[in-house]
Parts: structure tokens; C-alpha cells; sequence
């Protein structure tokens, strides 16, 4: 069965003309008939977008009807022209859609530095409005209109049962890749037709993002943009969700936000490994996370991951220079399920045969074992090939 | 006039027959004379070779008589045995120049989780005892001797004169690359006739080594062999240097390790660029380089200076992920002496011309303005390039 919305949701993704491309799509609408019970989480940049400001300003809310997103133009340090820009884009869906200006959330990613092109994003939002739809096309259409060199749009798609209700979760994000003044903002809304209450909507996105969006980095910089928003309309039926039902629901919104953030660094510009990370025996999840984090955004373990080379002494150094203190001589590493590293020093192992393992395969495993407690994390990157460099470096000429 | 040994010590740089190619040099002695204030500072990796627990144990020191470095092994990742043989380096030095073993220090760069082939490094230590020599010749051989793929020996020379006394201050460093399962090991030892108290050597090479070689990075990876050495034998005479004086000795030590420093970055593997970050107008010191240091290891901003792109918003963002809090609309950013940024916004600039001049030079100059205090603090790095990558991911084939 094919990616469907949560029931009462209604999607459309448009070309408004920002893009130069009319192939392309740029403008992208998500509207609940019912309110919204919505939370967000957002870049820790402190030089962020008018758009993250105005959804911070509106979330947590149990009035949202709708998100607009916009590619081609990101809105940031675009001083108050941009926040009064993001404004009228929220007032032109509430009036195409009928709801309240404030009950409108809005997204954008592409060129910073530049005012939106207003003439192009309003008649962009009514042409939207006019093409709203619950069909499985129309949400394809919302997800590529989020796109901006993305290579392909990113949906994640779960229907459960609880309580005997029918719940889905649904999805759409953008990834991967800051050609020209572009940055790596990453974009993604879930919606859902489960009931929340809008502190367990809040804590259960924040937990979830926790554990997917905050542990990917296709090269470690934090974009002016990034934000990810879950929307509950609650059409699945009363009461909210609480306890069991609602550990069921998170565990699938965990998920879904998993699904959504691996395809990020998966579609990582020029990427030829998309690599996994896990470590444990940490103290905290902090610390897991902070050395998964150090070893995932090494250019030194990137490059020899490209070359398929079991490089245990970029890993185990990377490890070492993360800022968390643990006994390097209870350290062990596989890779790809090869033990290369035991208690503090390299091990004998088949090196051709664990490369060509590297080589046959696109996801590559590191997992790193430290002696200092239970925590854990799991952290996706990208690996670092010259087309990367390249994309990066000459979209001038 | 040349670059010169200060008086007193001698140097030799030979061939012991680790490297493959009997073309380079693979193992450098650096002698004194009469006896050295020593100091040191390390990598703060907590995976860390052989040698520099050796060191750390034997600095500070008032009795140092000699240095042996090796490169094509790094002694690291090689447990028991490793400090063995690390030890069995310094007694051997010691037997040859006839001093004390705990008064000899080792530095080894290359290959690491392999045995130090001992079979070589012994006889190699006996030959450059033979050759030791006070000629600049002998100097740059050990310069040589201390090179894994640098393209270039790294020497910085300087001479003064306090209170009448003339005083050499003499460094010697390799930095720059990692190819293989190499690290990207920085060394470098300064030789200076001054006479120091051994609390002074220790404070001012700590001093020294945070303007200089804290401030540098090629991709950010701390390597588990990074040391940096001052020996002082007081050749040029009593007493040792206290108040003014030492403070003059104090300003020309930063320029030495300065250009010692700078001249990593500017070697490193692939570069086009030689980039330096300023920061100014921060709260702390501290801040000023957790700034600069973002800004530096951030692969949009390197490579946008590869493809020779003023691209304020990579910079400005990476500044705004920095984690040290900052009020983003009194930002101003300068590249190359032209205003791109100014108080939170971009201004008009004319692109081609910035691109322009960023073509023309191999030096960058990236300039950020704070409004939060008086600290400021300089980075230096390279920039990224497709052939550092080749270098990195390739080197199997």
C-alpha cells in the first residue's frame, strides 16, 4: 500500500515560480480540516530564519490548521521585512484556507540573505489552496515541493491500531544538501490522525527528534532553518491518547522520525556510504551521543569510509578527542561486524575481506563498545567523497 | 642570514630505513650540550602513543640532554611493548650522546596500532649520533627526518638581542597529513640558549602553544602523538630571564611557534588556501576561539573558499552554532578587507571582485565582529579540497 495521509489532512505541492526550474516544485501546503494539537522543535543557531521565529512564537498550539513550505528562499537575515514576509504568507493560507492567521505555521529553506519574492509566494499559496487533496499524489507532491537539491523527496508512512482506533502517521521531509548561499536546513512535519494532549504532542516530538533529526549531520553545521513539526488533528477519534496507548503511539512517532532522518545523510550530497554509528557502554546518553557525534562528523573517518578502508585508528582517535572521559584501554570496535579493535588495541582481521564488505555495500556499520556504564546512542552520517567537495565548491561556475 | 641552531646544540637527521623510500629521512636527533629546562605540552587525546606518556612523565625537566624523533611509526595503540620500546629509543640516544635515559625525550608520527621495527630505529639512533653537527645543513636534516607527507621541512628561526646578550631561538615541526592510517600528527620542538626557570619554560610554552598551535586545524582531528617541546640550555648565559627580559623571550617564543604553527595549515594536504579566521569583540578569550575554531573546521565554509565564493552565510551561520551566546544582529562580517555582513544583515558587495581577489591569493582572510567584549582570537586552517579527499580515500588504490 502506498505513503497515505492521517485521516482529514489534505496536501498540495505547486510551483510558484521561485525556483528557476519550472519542472521543479517550491511551494507546498498541509491543511487539517480539524485543529491541531501542533509542537516544534527548532535550530539551536542563534542566527535563525523568520519563519523559526514565527513558528516558535506559535507552538505548542491546539489550533493549527495548517503549514505552508516554501523551497527556493529560506527568509533568514532578512532583518524585519522577513518577519513581516513570513507573516503575510501565514495570513494568504489562513484566507485561501479559512482559519485563523496565527493557526498558520510556515517553513522555508533555500537562498538566505534574500527578500521572500512576495509576488511569486502569494498567488503561489492560492494556487496551492485550489489543489488541496487527500490523495497519495498530492502528498507526493507536498514532499517534492519541500526539495531542494534532496535527489528525492522523503516520505515515512506507519498505520497502527490502538485500542482497537486505526491511527496513521504520516511524514515529508527535506535533507541533505546547501548548493550555492544554500545551508543544509533540514525540514520535516509529521502529521497524525491520533488524538494528543498538546504537552505529551510537545515531550513525545522532543524525545523523538532526540533520538532521529539530533543524531544525523551530513557535516556537522546547524542551518539557519532547521525545524520539524508534528501536527495532530485527532480525527482518529476521542479520548487522547494516554499511557500505554500513548507509549505505543511515541514508540511509532520514534520511528517515523527515524525513517525520516537516516534518509537525510542516505541522499547526502555526492555520498557514496551512508554510515551508522552506535555507541556504548557510556555513561549518559550525552556521552554516547556527543562521541558518535565526534566520530560521525570526522572528515578523517568519513574519507577512509569512502576508500573502504577499516581505518580502527581514525575511529578510536576520533573517540578520543570527543571531550568524554572514558578508560581507552576497555575500548573495542567492529566494523561492518568485524572486531578490529579489542581493550585498547588493534586485533588481527581479514583487511581485504572487511573492505570489501565496505565496497559491496552502502550502509556501513561502525559500532564502538566503551566499559563506563549502560548508555547508548546511534548517530547517521554521510561518508565524504571529491563530488561532495565539488558540489560544494564550484556551484559558482 | 640562514636559519641557525642556537648555541649548543647540535642536530642530525638520517635515514634508518622505516619509510620505504631511501630517499627521505626518517629519524632526527636533536642535542644539547649541557643540560636543558625542558617543558611540554600534548595532545589532550585520550588515546595517546607511547612516546608522549614518556614525555609527560619526564617534563618538566631542568636536566634534558636530548630529543629523538622518528616518523613512519608512531609508537601508538601498541600497549606494554610500545613503552618499552619507547623507552629502549631514549636509552639508546642516551648511550650514544652519554648522558642520562630519563634525560632524553621521544616524538614518533606515522602508522599507528604497528610495532616500532626496532631492528632499524636502534641502529638509526647510533648513525644520527655519528652525524650530529651544529650546521645549518644538520638542522634541516632534521627537519626532514621529522616529515611524513609534508611537502616541505618546517623550520622558524629567530634571533635577539636582551640585555645584550644575543639569544637564537630555533623550532623545527612537521604537521599537515595523514595519508594511509596515518594521523595528522603535530610536532615540534623549540630550541632556544636562552636561560629559563623551569616554571617559566613550562608557563610560557603553555602560554605560547594556545596562541599558536591550539589555534590551527586541517580538519580538526587530535591526533594521538601531537607534541610540542622547549628546551633551553642557557648557552647564552646567566642569569636566567625574569621580568622584561623574559617577557621579550616571551613575544618572540609566540612568533616562532606562530610561524611554526601557520606553516601547518598552509602545507596541508591538498589545500589551495590558507585561511585566517580573526574574532573580536567577545566576552572571553575562550569564546573568541570556540568561534574561530567553528568557523575554521566547518566544511561549507572551507569549501566555499575553494571554489573562491564569499559566502557570509556559511560563516555567519557557523558562528551562530558555535555554542557561545551572542547577539546575532550586532554580527559584522568582513573577507579579504570587503564589508559582506554589517549588524546582523547582508550589505551589497560586489561579488566578483571579493571572488576576484580570493583567486589572486592563496591567503584568506575572514574577519568577524562581536559586540559582546574586548576578546579576540585568531585560528588558521586550510581549506578543503577534492584532492584532500583523494589523499584521504584513495590511498589503498
Amino acid at each position: 500500500m502506498s505513503d497515505q495521509l492521517p485521516q482529514g489532512f489534505q496536501a498540495a505541492g505547486i510551483y510558484s515560480g521561485v525556483k528557476r526550474n519550472p519542472q521543479k516544485l517550491d511551494l507546498s501546503l498541509l491543511v487539517s480540516a480539524a485543529p491541531c494539537t501542533a509542537a516544534g522543535v527548532f535550530t539551536k543557531n542563534l542566527v535563525f530564519a523568520a519563519p523559526v521565529k514565527l513558528c516558535r512564537e506559535r507552538t505548542p498550539s491546539q489550533s493549527v490548521r495548517a503549514v505552508v513550505v516554501n523551497s527556493g528562499n529560506a527568509n533568514a537575515c532578512t532583518g524585519t521585512q522577513g518577519d513581516r514576509d513570513a507573516e503575510a504568507m501565514a495570513a494568504k493560507v489562513a484566507s485561501a484556507v479559512g482559519c485563523h492567521p496565527r493557526d498558520v505555521l510556515v517553513l522555508s529553506t533555500g537562498v538566505i540573505g534574500e527578500l521572500m519574492p512576495m509576488q511569486k509566494i502569494l498567488p503561489g499559496i492560492d494556487l496551492a489552496a485550489a489543489r488541496l487533496d487527500a490523495s497519495p499524489d498530492a502528498l507526493l507532491a507536498a514532499a517534492r515541493g519541500m526539495m531542494t537539491t534532496d535527489t528525492r523527496p522523503k516520505i515515512a508512512y506507519r498505520s497502527i491500531t490502538i485500542d482497537g482506533r486505526a491511527i496513521t502517521l504520516c511524514g515529508v521531509a527535506k535533507g541533505a544538501a546547501m548548493i550555492g548561499p544554500n545551508l543544509a536546513t533540514m525540514l520535516a512535519v509529521v502529521m497524525t490522525d491520533a488524538r494528543l494532549d498538546v504537552d505529551d504532542a510537545h515531550d513525545g516530538l522532543k524525545d523523538a527528534a532526540d533520538e532521529s533529526f539530533n543524531c544525523i549531520s551530513v557535516e556537522g553545521h546547524t542551518s539557519t532553518n532547521d525545524s520539524v513539526l508534528l501536527l495532530a488533528n485527532g480525527a482518529a477519534g476521542r479520548p487522547a491518547l494516554k499511557n500505554e496507548a500513548l507509549a505505543k503511539f511515541q514508540a511509532t512517532l520514534v520511528e517515523v522520525c527515524e525513517d525520516l532522518a537516516q534518509s537525510i545523510p542516505a541522499d547526502g550530497e555526492g555520498a557514496t556510504h551512508m554510515i551508522t554509528v552506535e555507541v556504548h557502554g557510556c555513561r549518559t546518553r550525552d556521552d554516547a551521543v556527543q562521541i558518535a557525534k565526534t566520530i560521525a562528523d570526522s572528515p578523517l573517518v568519513k574519507t577512509a569510509i569512502t576508500g573502504n578502508d577499516p581505518n580502527w585508528g581514525r575511529i578510536v582517535s576520533a573517540a578520543g578527542y570527543a571531550g568524554v572521559p572514558f578508560d581507552a584501554s576497555k575500548v573495542c570496535l567492529h566494523l561492518n561486524g568485524s572486531l578490529l579493535y579489542e581493550r585498547g588495541q588493534p586485533v588481527p582481521f581479514d583487511g581485504d575481506a572487511v573492505s570489501n564488505s565496505m565496497a559491496a555495500d552502502r550502509n556501513v556499520g561502525i559500532v564502538l563498545l566503551l566499559d563506563e556504564g549502560d548508555a547508548s546512542a546511534r548517530f547517521w552520517t554521510s561518508d565524504l567523497t571529491a563530488e561532495y567537495v565539488r558540489l560544494n565548491a564550484d556551484y559558482r561556475t
